[in-house]
């Protein structure tokens, strides 16, 4: 399978599938000069994989940093524009974004930044980064705490999503790339909800059928939307409590995923959304079935929803005080900059504690 | 005089002349959060009578930076971001960057990479900002001591060019601008030529419609090229082997004006014009005259040509060993991507140590 798609600023080339490396390889040839951002697990298990499939690759350097999110920051930026400038990166230079979100995010930012922007292409190689974070465009670090707190809008040539590297991955990175899967599927994709099948995600083997629908939707969404001006802001489902459930966790120290989080984030949302939509209730008990079967629930209780409420406050996204949720009309189709009262919001954390039904 | 022009990504907003605060006042309402970019010069001189032009301007919060180029890096940009964080600035809010080169390629690669992109507006207080700096899109920062190493083409909303700034201008900072009115004249408007009119910079009375002519001219460029893929690359005549001899000084520890490092690389550039294009030698004495009439020459000697010529080599803009020259091929017409061997650069730095006229 091989996508071509038009964006705003030009074009991005989309590759996918397990064949996406061979389709690639002639774009490669176009830059003298290729350098790979890597990390110690991609370094491990990934870099030899690529080696492998594009013999011919001409690497001029590599830029390695450690993994994780914490690393995600102003200094690891800095050293990464220090080696393109001691390696004399210019505008032929290619970067390639070898690695997690983490990478493709960084990397992203690093380039669109070195002399004004250098090219650059994604290779994502977990679960998350396929089907999310190496698509749309959305590039940055994290400064004073926040997230992404700098960075920019800022295209790739191309990004080559392969299956090929996701045999290696842990559990956890497999949750979170999974809830976003089921999220393209409630807010876009009713066919890839019938794909799933209310399957667990361990007994999925047509994964390459799957990343490849899934990163399509989100392709199509920034596609149509790069600014987030409209339509991309239904890829906020689940996330406006989802994100507060994972800084509330975060400062109480107790590690959860980030899959976990947005799971339990759609669960409220889709409660919400049905008092406030179409969404009939005999759908909301389906898709909190299928949630609950691959995700568990998060340990929270009464006591812990007014705090919740105070980090959904302080969302980047929160002007004038209103929440503006994305939420579902049906199953397969959401709507955006809804206003929802403190109070619904509160009320679907006791739901999520308390209740299994949707009434 | 009021001027609006699209460029690629979007429209930003030129106001030019002594009336632009009035028009442009409108736009400020549109921001509930507006912030200004200072330093200690702009502080004292200049935000005063933007208050009095602008009485209804709420503003927020002001960010302080010390003036000079040196102090265009990323520990004064990371403390901008701070400060915007502290500010709780958002993609409601507005950066106003008040002063010269500094504070508007600074804050605009802020402002452009803060939470992925708030709004900003220009207020050059320099001649050579009014100009060229403020215009066009390119911010950045000096890293690992390389000039706009890190940075992104950006738009501000809009640029407000006002001469009531100009009054308290130091004599160097007259001269920089001035070097670049001159090249609009030469490479593209021949009308500016005569307007200019063989006129030292001190004599000069009709400031105001001089530098609506020269910001328009720019303007124009880089509403056709923004990215510099063609006739942007006009602008570069004069700077290839100017910026080398601004280096070269630099490197000597001697203090010259960036005007005068243009000045005699347009001599040179001239010289060399009319060796490769039709550019007649009347027309070439006639330009180094006005040149020489508003700025000395600079101390050089045979000797220094080798390490001048080393310099150029290591320009950003080489590429497969070629110097490629923007020149004229006639008093107020460029061509770009001219290849020119360095033996007839070196000849044309020969000629400006030694010969006052073109043969």
């Amino acid at each position: 399978m091989n996508s071509y798609y038009n964006t705003d600023n030009g074009a991005v080339q989309y590759f996918i599938g397990s064949d996406s490396f061979q389709q690639a390889e002639k774009l490669f040839s176009d830059y003298p000069f290729i350098y790979i951002l890597i990390d110690e697990n991609t370094e491990k298990y990934c870099l030899d994989i690529l080696k492998k499939a594009l013999p011919g690759l001409k690497i001029r350097g590599y830029i390695k940093i450690p993994s994780g999110e914490s690393e995600k920051n102003l200094e690891r930026a800095s050293q990464i524009w220090e080696k393109l400038t001691n390696f004399d990166a210019n505008r032929d230079s290619l970067l390639i974004n070898l690695g997690g979100g983490v990478i493709t995010d960084m990397g992203g930012f690093c380039a669109g930044t070195f002399k004004r922007g250098i090219s650059f292409i994604n290779i994502p190689t977990t679960l998350l980064a396929q089907v999310d974070a190496a698509i749309g465009g959305k590039t940055g670090i994290n400064f004073m705490s926040i997230k992404n707190q700098i960075g920019l809008f800022c295209d790739p040539e191309a990004v080559i999503i392969n299956p090929v590297f996701l045999s290696t991955l842990e559990d956890k990175y497999w949750q979170s790339g999974f809830a976003e899967i089921l999220k393209y599927a409630l807010i876009m994709d009713r066919e890839l909800w019938n794909i799933l099948d209310m399957r667990r995600y361990s007994e999925i083997d047509d994964w390459e059928k799957i990343i490849s629908r899934s990163a399509k939707d989100k392709i199509d969404i920034v596609r149509y939307d790069k600014m987030e001006k409209g339509i991309r802001k239904n890829l906020n489902f689940g996330h406006t409590i989802g994100l507060a459930l994972e800084s509330f966790f975060l400062k109480k120290g107790v590690d959860i995923t980030h899959g976990q989080a947005i799971a339990a984030g759609m669960i409220c949302e889709t409660w919400i959304s049905s008092k406030m939509t179409d969404l009939e209730c005999v759908k909301v008990d389906e898709i909190i079935k299928m949630i609950d079967k691959n995700f568990s629930r998060l340990e929270i209780s009464e006591n812990d929803i007014p705090e919740i409420i105070d980090i959904m406050r302080q969302d980047k996204k929160i002007r004038d005080g209103l929440f503006r949720f994305s939420l579902l009309r049906r199953l397969g189709k959401a709507v955006h900059d809804i206003v929802v009262e403190p109070e619904l919001t509160e009320k679907s954390l006791l739901f999520y504690i308390n209740n299994k039904n949707c009434d």
